[in-house]
């Protein structure tokens, strides 16, 4: 390992660093005459997880920030040799070469029309429903989602059609019970460093859906899906899904270059939402074969028949065929990028999908 | 009320509007040739808050804008003739004139170092002690802050010196017990969005200090604030803790601009964080000026008299000296903008402060 | 054409607008009780080309946004049933289905080996050459680039290989001279703004590659298009090269977003550099087909045999071998798209390259 | 010096840095066994100046960054124990202490208006007159200022009142005209990268008012700072005039931050522009001084007796009334901060503008 030291530490501080160093199992010495580069040598075992190391030197107020740290590898860091983890939930499948869609409306309204949504979404492909249940608002006045009572729907929808459902949860106290119906609990932009939430998500046992902040960096993202694997859970996937920017011809800034980074720098599959990021239908299909070609491992979406009656996001849902559109264009583009598009089970005519 | 709708809604949508409007008890009507405009007369009363009313609008997949709001105004807007909220909590207040001085370190470690810090910044002037006990961190490998016993140690400063005490809260789960011990709940920047927290904090009673998001705009920011006075709590206090910028000469970039466009925006305080926006020691006076130029009611910044034993933020971190000098400053800052500096209440020689 | 006034606008200001419009021969009027909307509806004739009309509203200070201008269309904007403008320089196309690919070293450095890389591109399927031959640096003390003998370089490298010539100008000055050696100029990503330059390189006749500042928003992007269309040169290619972002996992955003919207709103062909955007070589082939799955009509990137040699931004250049498989990845990718890739003239083997 | 070398360096590029140190004068020596960490230990002399090592490296592709060039300090560096440079331009003077006013139109527009606006910001207090004859603006088809013949209004106004003249100058061709006229030439925003224009105002000989680039780091700030310096003009005034933010509540983001680092790091002297950043009239005055109270050394605003008749950014120009106030406002603020406000030469009655 390597750190460098800021400028004007005082020499309690540094002397702080050495004792971490020692106490981790390290032999540290000093490399340059200005006293700001400390080479950590491997020496001793420790109690402390390797992963952890890293962390407990950025802890120290001395330390600027760790150049290298190949010796202690985090959780989620794709080491030389270390295949890529592949999460699986039900028929869908994400990384280490699978392609899976995930396609619903922004919130769950109507039980009739969710159902209505799942088969149109599963007949042209979709392997995973997004629905939410609770959604996060800006304005405390306006539609907050139905709650549990949309949970049901949701597990009608799966008894329905067969698909799996990945569903936001807001409330530590609300992981358990929508944990009951989920087959993935999706953590958004809002609360990805809600450290809180990600460690109840975690113990839950059920896979994750991570959802970049709006301004998070790629360590910061890579962070919080440490949390979840430090609390036992390997079950993660990344989502990008556009960054603040400056301009409004999009709502956010799709970052496909954090797609490209992030597949080489972890083992963890990366998916693109499109929907958020455009803010607009028209520009979600560029965005997410954009995605795609960055290397994504699956694509997220919002879908309704019916834009006029969405309570939140309508403008940016797709209709049911803008989405077969989509479908068969993302899985042409996996397919070009080596990866295998997952179909769902009880697809009655899978060869008109992938035609 | 003015509404801006999208260009290509459908009927549907556009009558979903038309719908809203006359349940809120009003008249719409379209004012433009391209169908874009309309304008809401007030009619008949609704059930519905006024407060709500933008909300409902901005809900509707057909609305992209409400241009203008006057009539229905939300609980945190500063309508003409009202005046400014003052938040007092104990001896402090914020707003309306009072001007105070928050400080303390960024994390409670040792409970005698605490009263020791506790002193030294009621000497100098805070008139409020903040300090971290829930510490929310980037790694889930970092130290979290001690937790619920960092709370006792809090309240034996506040015994040893007579000062009110902030600490965050990151846990809906948490506010009850932090609560007893805490005279004001500090929301924190990653949790500005929290609405399960935000509710929890607002439903406590206590005055609650709520930091911007990295990357939040005003409205965000206003609507967070919100959410608490819709919860029932009027006792909102906004910071401005810097945002996300592109270079790192300064951890995050101050914006002034928006506590200046907030003092004409809304009737609550704003208080400026200085030390978390420099990030480095040696630029927390100057921001703490600039901001109280530009009309903030106080000022929160982080003190430890030995920044070798920080275990987080320490960079940035003031010395028992380096307060005093920034309290004396402000203050001479604060006067110069017609406002009164608050002094804590059982200071020795209050004259001595002020010279 | 509609526009929005400020809220607070003197009668004075209000009534330049109205003066301004008949003017420009509209009748305004004003549509709501605010005052604030103004629809103008066409009247007689004016002198002023339609296309001035949306900036002279623009201009007046009571002016806060043109809403609608659909009836002044600026000469970028892709008015319906207007098919995209198609930009040749020699074999390369850009636009209406042509896809075409540029490459070459940042910087020109020594003429033998810009003859070895214009020779390997070409036999890739490169259309065009790049090369700096002045070169904008941030420090006053980096190489500046070889100046006015480097375009000799170049016309030999166009000699020795049939390629078109694409080069960076800086100075007004110099706009002639390079105009008698390029086959098109470049505008770089600092030089956006600079009107200066852009109307000297309108006026040379030359097409233009226009590159995107690091923070201009798309409006600004088509109107500093629109500063060469207006003084009669058509052929301008658009080129986005990555924002500023808040991160430095790669040194740019590559916002694909722009892309798209771009090949929504102007007939202009749009091409993309990821070799800019990455600032890493192991990203560009990612972004690369990011940007042509978005809808780019060709992509520009760096390519240079030893890159321990180059003088700037050597980091992210590409091997001959690497921009072989971006080539063949991005052509695929293009076909897709429903784009025909131009291939070089003289190649000897074609079918090798469509492979 | 000490430099850090990107990891996945060749042999050539490393060894190519090697070359490059001896030429300089250094002994190179590898510090860690990454062989990432080069320290530079002062040898031999060179030819190069001194100020240009740091370059030199940097355009070293294995070099990833200088960490420390403290033994080659570039000419804007604050080097210990140097003193601030101040800028004298008439009775106007900048830095080391000396605090002063600039104001006018955005642009010229009519000969008598501007002695009018002349007068009463010389009554006021101002000591230097702004004005545009060159605007930089968006669109071709917007009111461009009217050129040269501005230039013989701004030199009455000057005789009218004693003020000297700062005017943005935009082309390389116009830099001897205007610097006949101009008593200080300034670069804008647009302009800040653009070295062929720094070059021709350096090389005039005229004090040089500098902004800041939209989204310009403090690198680059002082980098195109160095340009000047570098073509021996030692008269430079930075001007931090806003940086492009996420948000709509003000049109730029004032970086305080920024100034009170560029007060730490370069001699040069530090003004801020707040009429730019609020873009709006009421937002100028808290924004002015809270630059001021991070360290400006001056002000430069917008004035104009009647917005309504403004062709440019008419929305954030103060009335004679409000830039009164702000000027007595902020030479308060800069006394406090230990300044000498500057007073224009033919004050009738100095007292009652610093009462």
């Amino acid at each position: 390992m390597l750190l460098r030291l800021r400028k004007n530490s005082s020499p309690t501080e540094v002397e702080a660093v050495f004792t971490v160093a020692r106490a981790l199992g390290y032999e540290p010495r000093i490399l340059d005459r200005g006293g700001v580069l400390v080479e950590l040598l491997p020496g001793g075992p420790s109690d402390v997880p390797r992963a952890a190391h890293r962390s407990r030197f950025e802890d120290q107020s001395a330390v600027e920030t760790v150049l290298e740290s190949s010796d202690a590898p985090e959780l989620h860091e794709r080491e030389a040799g270390r295949e890529e983890t592949r999460v699986e939930i039900g028929a869908a499948a994400f990384g280490a070469g699978a392609f899976s869609l995930v396609a619903g409306p922004c919130a769950v309204e109507d039980p009739d029309r969710l159902i209505e949504i799942a088969r149109s979404v599963h007949a042209a492909g979709a392997v995973l429903l997004r629905g939410g249940a609770f959604k996060p608002r800006t304005s405390p006045w306006s539609f907050q989602g139905q709650g549990r009572s949309a949970l049901a729907a949701l597990a009608a929808a799966r008894e329905a059609t067969g698909l799996g459902i990945v569903t936001e949860v807001l409330d530590p106290r609300d992981v358990e019970a929508v944990a009951e119906v989920a087959d993935m609990l999706q953590i958004g932009s809002r609360s990805m460093s809600n450290t809180v939430l990600l460690t109840e998500c975690a113990r839950s046992g059920r896979p994750v859906l991570l959802k970049r902040g709006l301004a998070a960096t790629g360590r910061e993202f890579l962070l919080a899906a440490e949390c979840v694997l430090a609390n036992g859970n390997e079950n993660v996937v990344l989502c990008e899904r556009g960054i603040r920017g400056f301009d409004n011809v999009t709502r956010n800034v799709l970052d496909v270059g954090m797609v490209a980074w992030l597949k080489l720098k972890t083992h963890l599959p990366v998916v693109v939402d499109p929907s958020h990021a455009a803010g607009r239908a028209d520009l979600v299909l560029p965005l997410a074969k954009a995605g795609v070609a960055a290397g994504a491992d699956g694509v997220i979406v919002e879908v309704h028949p019916e834009p006029a009656e969405v309570h939140s996001d309508g403008a940016q849902a797709l209709s049911f065929d803008a989405f077969a559109e989509l479908a068969r264009g993302v899985r042409r583009l996996a397919q070009l990028e080596g990866k295998t598009p997952v179909l769902p089970p009880e697809r009655i005519d899978a060869k008109e999908v992938m035609r």
